[in-house]
């Protein structure tokens, strides 16, 4: 079993234990998740893009909390869903390797645009 | 070496081969991470809590895309910030099982809320 | 000249006299204006759609707030941008009437989460 | 009755008639709300900030859309919840400008950094 499969059953005993099952509702989830990242976006949206590169320790620290959080809400969504997280976005990345392809892809920002979609 | 890393060396190296590094600013990183969780979050957004447990198959294989989305620029940003994403949330799961012991937090959405503050 | 109008130029000055324009680019705009949006949201997360509906009042209140600042991020990055707000929300509530018009659309869940496409 | 209260009374007409009212609980509206910012911020993710100030006219007439969508769901959630949306902004801007005296938040950054708190 991966080290990331052991922490989903990890976190899902969390929350059986506390019997906070019946709040995690993937609409829920998916909202939480949504919150967790505006914490992350928090720290960065005065800074300049290289200011974002060299952040201090403290500040450093604090964005890697809220990272903690978001990993976690998105392990305990794909788990409500049954969907196997890892899995998924390795096939995604194959996909994306076919699709933009290293000869044409390179440092083209308007392709990059369109990574995701 | 966990799964998970080795999944980031292979994200590193998709982003080298392209010339994307260029666009990976931690600042730039937060934002298409938001994007892509608001991805997740539309297609929960019209649905009961119900609906949202039992979605048919093919709005779930959408949505397993965007959480493979998602988990991508979330391990991205992690690794240009330096930042072990497994670890973080491994150390902040056991200072919430410190914060919140079973016996107070059972059934508790007002603690609940609190979950990750 | 509509009060929206008025209250824009009043936030445009606020932030000319702190010299907060040089922050307020549009990108770094969109970045808050999401920010402020979560903030309101976490204030759902957890609760169901009827207890949305009930806020307590000390609750409704700081919802007030953040709906407050989510207007006034938006009204800043529309003016930023050379965009007149209101008249850009009237002519795609007349896109949308052609759109979904009333008979067809009625009580349309599937037809409604295609409104803003 | 001033444009935006006009508006606002149109955009539950809007939804009457169409019997959406049923999907417009404040929690729902509050997720189409980040939705439509991120398909805001979708368009920034990965311009500089020059870039965004300086958008071609036909992602500017994108953006219009998607400030003019952000604007009818925050108009309908704060009416559900029966705020008066420019009226908790006005009296928002008056604290900020008690807090923020000209003289003291002059081009600081870490003071406004703090403006929405």
């Amino acid at each position: 079993m991966s080290e990331l499969e052991k922490f989903k059953l990890q976190l899902r005993q969390f929350a059986e234990e506390r019997d906070w099952e019946q709040f995690h509702s993937p609409k829920n989830l998916s909202m939480a998740l949504s919150v967790e990242v505006a914490e992350v976006v928090e720290h960065f949206q005065w800074l300049t893009e290289e200011q974002s590169k060299n952040l201090p320790n403290d500040k450093l620290e604090e964005v890697e909390t809220e990272l903690a959080d978001t990993l976690i809400y998105l392990i305990r969504l794909a788990d409500k869903l049954g969907i196997d997280l890892l899995a998924a976005a390795q096939s995604k990345i194959e996909v994306n390797e076919r699709k933009y392809p290293v000869g044409k892809a390179k440092g083209n920002a308007k392709k990059y645009t369109e990574l995701d979609k």
